[in-house]
């Protein structure tokens, strides 16, 4: 049986190696149109600024490696351009000889992965793509060619706060590059709400970079790139981040069934509407886990895990591919940046019932040196308690609570239930109640009902209708810094001072929730209505910067 | 309502709080017999070292602070020294003034910890126990009488190589004192296998610690510490942690029903067998997750949040507790060790069939620098694929993947199982297939009976019986260390070498066995029977300094 696989990276190679272990009879051919095969993706960024010094080290395998360990038939520069799904074959052109030619297959696996569109700003300055190791050498040579140092420092524009955008700031500022953003939407990051994108721009701002949201570029011209908010900026290079669509027109042009976002229809087994053909990757759509809606989630643990199942499939042992959570994080300089499920802006516009709760926990005990504070949010039906999503930022940590989160999601484990996990715990790594166990607290009492909580952006509302905000804080952090108007009262003296308090309904706060959630309790017991204002006074900072937008920043 | 608490740490401190979130009007006593309240006992080895260098950082509340905020009545230098079950009163002596009087009590929490056992070393020279507030001050007093200097060291020996012992040993290490560390085991840190300890030990001697297993101290003359090894150690002083045991002597006075380990016996709503006394902690005994048997585990985890519970349970809204995983970390130098679930050995002497995986992942993408290779064990029923442990010994990165692991667990999630988790992957944080993802494919390989594999204990009967063991390393691999009388055959030319393989049972191997999985799978396509060395050389190598002992490490 011979199996033809186009695209040679993340899922066409693994789909190709776990083939070849299943069956070492097989015929595999993989067509691949660049002039490398099994890289680094997601290391590219990284070699721009110098962190990954061994361009060599971002080439996983080679096509003589691979033909050596397991007789692949890898042919790189060949790209395919039609799919004849009668004949069962491909039309491939050498692009190094230019010859074309047909390969017959059995089976096909499409794995041609994303690409980025039209390319903005082209013209003005020399503008690149960040996805393949030609990116990199030129964006490198263009960088090198230009020169930079600490009093002439080359500049650059990077449009789309993304994944690949915020990476590609962090590192052409690494290597000296003075960088402007430029961000359609009103906040960077989209795939994180407001709030919590706040410490990122502030993040970005304090590097140095030159954040403009709301803004596209408008045209280049021959002094740089004019962009829509009237400033003209002078840039030795673009990097166009903007988005990538699903690389589908060979499949579109075949027949296969594409979804309205443009990516391949697939089933569990990864097969496509034709039964010999599978597509796996960047190109095709996954089951969301929430709503087992389409969506297209672009990532490289995604596209390998797939690839090998389409091996499976193709071998005669299939087994269902799991929905897909959306888990993705980001560095962007020395924060952390992770989420998984769904963000609270997906859930408004989706109209669907949410509980939000925001915590800042430490990262380990705060006895031990070294905690750093991280922002977490968690989204969770209020019915069901059922978590539906997670946002965390911050530095040490993020990456091993965003993870506990996803399994748990995908185990199906509620919002209340994270508080009985038993955590590893000892002071250097975690707390004996882990952030972990401590949102499933606020969960939990949210959900028994024994906490009212409220949000930042509803304070406004709920003071102008006369609710009074109470800070708990120290007199000392009150002075720090506090919400205009809020009455300080702090916890430990407002048992004696309970008839200072005003007859109506109240809000408390503190710095992140936790003493307000005592409070709250107290006043409620003593026949208070009082509600607990989510996240405290960071939550509600982070917020206001938020609307604010760069110019709060810094 | 009157509760009272014995014992104000982590599960009777924790109960206090909680009991006060939720009834504002109990009356809430808590005596404890020592000089503080709610201090971070976890923290204590790490200000010995001088990690953590404010004393009072790790005095979390006061008794002032207590009533300020939560309305308790704390005691301290307060001992129980009985509980009256009919008239419901503790007989309390106040070690200030000596008084003596009754209190009674409408609800009684027992949080009462566990105890060193009698100090063994003592007369030899001063001795103490690392538990208190008082055990570290008369530690560092005693570090600091004698003077520590890199050419005058002070000198100390350290009995067991547990959690305490080996906190112990690097923070006496650090604070420039020279070790003697003596454990009656053959290993060190008795939690772990004695291949995955094996590290640890290595660890060890690496930082000058004089590490004698399988070795007690016998007596203490004048000059020394006689050890059982016939050699005399002199030491400044000596730390006993050598175990400890549930302190449960009151419980058992007061007739209420204790295990055969001496833990209190609770029900899941943390309730004696009175009604109205409630016991938490290390003093208590757990449920354990894998065979719902009787477990001590002495977690503050696992304190605090029963704590939590029998406050909920007091005041009416019980929820049951989740059955114990016993998941544990400690720190040793370098290295992080930590663990969840059964050891291999526990099974074993449970006769309980199991299913043994070792690889060794890289902490995050190794193309990324600074990744740091880590030691993984899962421990997996071989007929329902269910996570029976796991055992991680590395640096970055082993807290994140053990904690996902005890999640899995928890949730029910198959070995198999974790080969679909969608982890957060970004260079820096993890791999494509995260290590997490990887033991997932080879418990999947196992379990699907695509792949066989052999443990580096069974290999010399194999050999014995006529198997041939083949390293499928290259062979600048092969010659910096092998496997005595292994053919050295790389992967890459074994398709065009299979002549040279002699017709018998054969086991591959390599360093970690990824590309041992692949060569057995070429093989057994190509009609051979082929096993796959179960971790590589690596494995074997660690299993075999484990026989060995200290002398075949550093
Ligand atoms: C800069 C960057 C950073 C990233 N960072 C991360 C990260 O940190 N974490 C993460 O999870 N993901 C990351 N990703 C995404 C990840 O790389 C992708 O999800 C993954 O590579 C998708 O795999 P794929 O096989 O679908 O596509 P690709 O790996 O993109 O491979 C598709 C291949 O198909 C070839 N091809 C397409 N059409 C044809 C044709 N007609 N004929 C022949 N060949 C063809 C292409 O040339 C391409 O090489 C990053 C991506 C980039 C670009
Ligand atoms: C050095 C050290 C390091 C540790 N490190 C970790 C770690 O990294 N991770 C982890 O999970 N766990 C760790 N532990 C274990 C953790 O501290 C315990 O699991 C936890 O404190 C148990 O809580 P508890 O309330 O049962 O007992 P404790 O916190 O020990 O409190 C019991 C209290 O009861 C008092 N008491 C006892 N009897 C009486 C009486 N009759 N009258 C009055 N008072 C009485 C005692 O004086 C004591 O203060 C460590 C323990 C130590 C000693
Ligand atoms: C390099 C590449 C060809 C490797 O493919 P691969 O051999 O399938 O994958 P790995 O090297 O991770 O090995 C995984 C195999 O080893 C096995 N394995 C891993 N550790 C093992 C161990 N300790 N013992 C036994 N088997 C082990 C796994 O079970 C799996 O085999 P299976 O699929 O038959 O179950 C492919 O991953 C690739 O092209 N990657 C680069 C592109 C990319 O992913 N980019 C995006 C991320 S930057
Ligand atoms: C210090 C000590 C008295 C604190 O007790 P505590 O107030 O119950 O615990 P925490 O300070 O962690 O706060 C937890 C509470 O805050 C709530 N909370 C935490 N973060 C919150 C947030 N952001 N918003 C709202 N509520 C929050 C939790 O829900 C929980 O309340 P609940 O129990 O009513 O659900 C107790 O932990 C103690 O004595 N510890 C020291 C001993 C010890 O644990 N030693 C072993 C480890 S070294």
């Amino acid at each position: 049986m011979k199996t033809v696989i186009i695209g040679g990276v993340a899922g066409g190679m693994s789909a190709a190696t776990r083939l070849r272990r299943l069956d070492e009879e097989a015929t595999i051919v993989v067509f691949e149109r660049g002039g490398y095969v099994s890289f680094a993706n997601c290391g590219l960024p990284y070699f721009v600024g110098g962190v990954i010094t061994e361009r060599s080290s971002l080439l996983l395998q080679t096509p003589d490696g691979l033909a050596a360990r397991f007789r692949l038939d890898v042919r790189i520069r060949h790209d395919v351009s039609a799919i004849d799904r009668v004949n069962r074959t491909v039309r491939v052109t050498d692009l190094s000889s230019g010859t074309t030619f047909d390969e017959p297959y059995d089976r096909l696996i499409l794995a041609t992965g994303a690409a980025a569109g039209d390319l903005e700003g082209a013209a003005g300055a020399p503008t690149f793509s960040l996805r393949t190791i030609d990116d990199i050498d030129h964006i490198t040579a263009t960088i090198d060619a230009v020169g930079t140092t600490a009093t002439a420092p080359a500049s650059a524009i990077v449009i789309g706060a993304g994944f690949i955008g915020l990476e590609a700031v962090e590192n052409l500022r690494r290597r000296g590059v003075q960088v402007t953003l430029v961000q359609r939407g009103p906040q960077v990051f989209s795939p994180l709400d407001p709030e919590m994108a706040s410490p990122v721009l502030r993040e970005l701002v304090a590097h140095g970079i030159d954040v403009r949201l709301n803004t596209t570029v408008a045209s280049a011209t021959a002094e740089g790139l004019l962009l829509s908010d009237g400033s003209l900026v002078r840039a030795d290079l673009v990097i166009d981040a903007s988005g990538v669509h699903p690389q589908s027109e060979l499949a579109a042009a075949a027949g296969l069934a594409l979804g309205e976002s443009g990516g391949i229809v697939v089933d569990e087994f990864q097969r496509t509407n034709d039964p010999d053909v599978y597509a796996v990757g960047d190109g095709v759509l996954k089951v969301d886990s929430l709503d087992g809606g389409d969506t297209l989630v672009t990532m490289a643990g995604l596209a390998n895990r797939h690839g090998r199942a389409a091996a499976d499939s193709i071998a005669g042992t299939p087994h269902p591919a799991a929905p897909a959570l959306g888990t993705a994080i980001v560095g962007v300089f020395d924060l952390t940046v992770a989420l998984t499920g769904w963000s609270e802006s997906r859930l408004v516009a989706a109209n669907r019932s949410h509980r939000v709760i925001h915590t800042h926990p430490a990262s380990h005990a705060s006895y031990y040196p070294g905690a750093e504070q991280m922002a977490m949010k968690l989204l969770v039906d209020p019915d069901t308690d059922r978590i539906l999503g997670a946002q965390i930022v911050g530095g040490q940590g993020v990456d091993k609570r965003i993870d506990v989160i996803a399994v748990a999601m995908t185990a199906g484990i509620t919002a209340s239930g994270l508080k009985d996990l038993e955590l590893a715990y000892a002071p250097q790594y975690g707390s004996a109640k882990d952030p972990i166990n401590q949102i499933g607290y606020v969960a939990d009492n949210l959900h028994s009902g024994l906490g009212r909580n409220i949000q930042w952006h509803e304070l406004e509302q709920a003071r102008e209708a006369g609710t009074v905000l109470i800070d708990v804080r120290t007199s000392a952090e009150f002075s720090a810094g506090h919400i205009p108007g809020a009455l300080n009262l702090p916890i430990d003296e407002l048992r004696e001072r309970l008839d200072e308090l005003p007859l109506t309904s109240l809000i408390v706060h503190c710095q992140v929730g936790q003493r307000g959630h005592t409070a709250a309790r107290m006043l409620v017991q003593h026949g208070f209505d009082a509600r607990n204002l989510d996240g405290g006074y960071l939550t509600w900072r982070a917020g206001i910067a938020s609307v604010a937008g760069p110019a709060l920043q810094g």
